[in-house]
């Protein structure tokens, strides 16, 4: 995917440049949100991405609670890795707590999407992770999709949204806690690389996905709905079939990803 | 959601006066229909919205067997609560005297949606009550979606719009009379409160749902039918997965309406 | 459904006139034609409506394998009830012999609809009725959707698509001999109205409806996938569901359609 | 299906001559990688047509992960059947070794289209060949369609693509050695003609349809995902059918492309 934002002109008066040097990252992350329903990953306002800029320190995300048609690049909030609001006059997604954390502690991690794309959520609710079951999985990550177990009564009332970042990052540095809640075997203790497996699903809730930009967060979540959607339907077909050989999806995912990756054009 | 309407002029001539009075009525249940076929909640003439005015003691209601694509605001029909047609030259909905008798039981509900909308419907044929799995469904109620019995051979016969609505408010008053169609587990015997439970479904038939407009009841009726086919997935996925824990469910219900909710611009 | 085609100019020269008095069934049928791939109901070229005036004597039916969009009135193909074409350059639909024999044995019908809609083709492909589970099904007809049992090799190999024909007025007069296939208890051993039951499902084919003129025909063919989507489902959901109780799927139907109908504007 | 490109001019002058020949292929596959979109069958770039010219030695090919609204007829890529690239900037797909096969070894195909549409790949994922259960897939082919096993270790390892395309027209001169992941009864052991069967599943990976040219493989894809959609909810219908009588399917098959076949206007 090509970057489809451009740098607007940037004035050299001292408060205006303070202001613009955001306009790049506002105007990708406003991008990326309108693309939630063109691929039909969420209705009314139920859908967030954010991008983040490593060298200043900051990400830019949807502001809570406004639809996507009436959404414009000066109602995009900025916010620091401290939580604070640097730029803006809304409400940042309620869900911001959650996008710091993995910015925090996923590195290479540019750009984060959450939807409640119907069927992720629905793996997400039957708090099931999703098998490696064909080759468009594979071409995307070369694991099952994890998903956590549900956050305690205690974590939910002290800080929701923060420790369900927490949640993602420590069930992606030892997948094995989660293995009472899998169908697909036990999932290795080793910890999974979040650039490899740019996908969660947060158990009762939904999927959260990330990537090296934010349009490539959303490009993720609609693979996930993809893959989540042929998953449930193999089971329908087949309900004995558990997970296709790994030379078969290691092959699928060394291809586009791997060291000697031959897809694409470059 | 704005306000999608706005007061037409208003002639100060006597009989004009009159008639005026219904007219934001009438403009905003004719903008809240037209959303029905937007939303994909019904096909041909199979939904009906109306909107109450409290201070005018009247509803505006679509006529009945009217097309979406020809309707237009002078088709609105108003009612009072008595079941009088007050304006409009056009038969009201079939579905009248069930919209009647929830205006007049529901404190607070300015705004009905009826449909057949496909996933609410199969539940509300299956005779099932929806469970409460996902924080999809918890953002907007903390209870499983009722659905009520069907109505008796003589509350069919005598008065079957008019008992369809006593119908639904007898069962929020008292919903373990339900509990025999329900796989939920056991209704609460305490009685639901129709501003925070903004849905039902009939036994047999389909979803009416309502809002403090009438828009926000079309609003309600989209939430219901994605719940609806999440929940039916999540069944499909994961058979023995039966209720989310309460304390997730109840924190996504109260960050979106509780006391200190944070959800949203206000 | 208001008449969507008018009556052209009628030319009053011999021949020209011969010619002119097919022109409204020809444009009743292409518009009813057309209405075929905007309900969804059929890919490609797999479906096609036929319009029948009883006064003239004649069917206008769809030409065989012509896509839609490329579709003209002139296109149309005019035939007797004997079979021979009585205007058009082009072959008529290859199930042009189903249609006939159902207009020479079900009086009052006035159009006939063939798609291979994905739902109510499923159905036809299982060899099961559709149980009558709602109110949406009872809106439109009061009964099970008769699937009528596969052909015999005889009957397959001599004239497939008159017998097809055959097998469902047969199945219409005598339902009870599709009992064996039925899934929804006996079948009654009288005689279905046609009029009043306005659709088949061809065991191992797929739908045929009818209807009063040839756009209620497609009606029809919408509303059987609507009814078949919602049945699945309510399988899906409640495996022990059977049947919506009489004294509700009766009221439905005569509130619409018995003799004191009081929906719509009639 | 009309053809729907035309030649355009071709210079006279040596060079130009040279580049020119391979237009109206170019062309022609352009148009058809256009079709997987426009039908639904792949999002972003997961899907590929080939256009072959047995004349020219030649077949032209989508580049590799090009987006389709931004292919241009100069992106395709031109190859002969040794694997050289005769005409083209860019990377040919990366599935190009697996269409070479085929069109080496499936005389009369010179279309072949490769896509990940969610029911026939679910299919394949599921491990199952689709079996024959009425009329809609009987107007294509006249057996299941067939799904492979999944390539060994060694296969994948070593030339992946090329032995995708030899696994499968193998599987078409025995059909039997795929028997032990059927659900259909045992296969024929004689060899499925390809011309009269366009379509087969690859076990773990998808589909590959072909066709007399490349617009006909889309459509053999389009029919694919019908007949497998369709197979999956006869399933979910009524688990304990199938396959429809031969004598059926048979006659279908035959009456669209037998010695007498009488479908269509030729």
């Amino acid at each position: 995917m090509k970057q489809q934002f451009q740098i607007l002109e940037i004035k050299i008066d001292g408060i205006e440049h303070i202001m613009d040097k955001f306009k790049p990252l506002k105007e990708e992350v406003y991008l990326a949100n309108l693309e939630i329903p063109k691929q039909g990953l969420a209705i009314y306002t139920w859908g967030n991405v954010s991008a983040f800029d490593k060298n200043l320190g900051v990400f830019a995300i949807k502001p809570s609670g406004v639809a996507y048609n009436e959404l414009t690049i000066e109602d995009i909030v900025v916010m620091d890795l401290e939580g604070n609001k640097v730029e803006g006059k809304l409400n940042p997604s309620s869900d911001t707590p959650t996008h710091l954390e993995l910015y925090k502690h996923f590195d290479g991690i540019n750009g984060i999407t959450h939807t409640h794309s119907p069927y992720a959520t629905a793996w997400a609710q039957a708090m099931k992770s999703i098998p490696l079951l064909g080759t468009t999985h594979a071409d995307h990550l070369a694991n099952p999709i994890l998903c956590t177990q549900p956050l305690s009564k205690e974590e939910v009332e002290n800080g929701y949204e923060k420790n369900t970042g927490i949640l993602i990052y420590k069930a992606f540095e030892n997948p094995s806690i989660a293995n009472e809640i899998l169908n697909v075997g036990p999932y290795p203790s080793t910890p999974l690389n979040p650039c490899e497996n740019p996908m969660v699903l947060v158990g009762g809730h939904g999927p959260f996905t990330w990537g090296s930009n934010s349009m490539k967060s959303v490009y993720n979540a609609r693979v996930l709905e993809e893959v989540a959607k042929m998953a449930m339907w193999v089971k329908d077909i087949n309900p004995k079939f558990s997970q296709l050989p790994s030379h078969i999806t290691k092959k699928h995912y060394d291809r586009k990803h791997g060291k000697n990756a031959y897809y694409g054009q470059n």
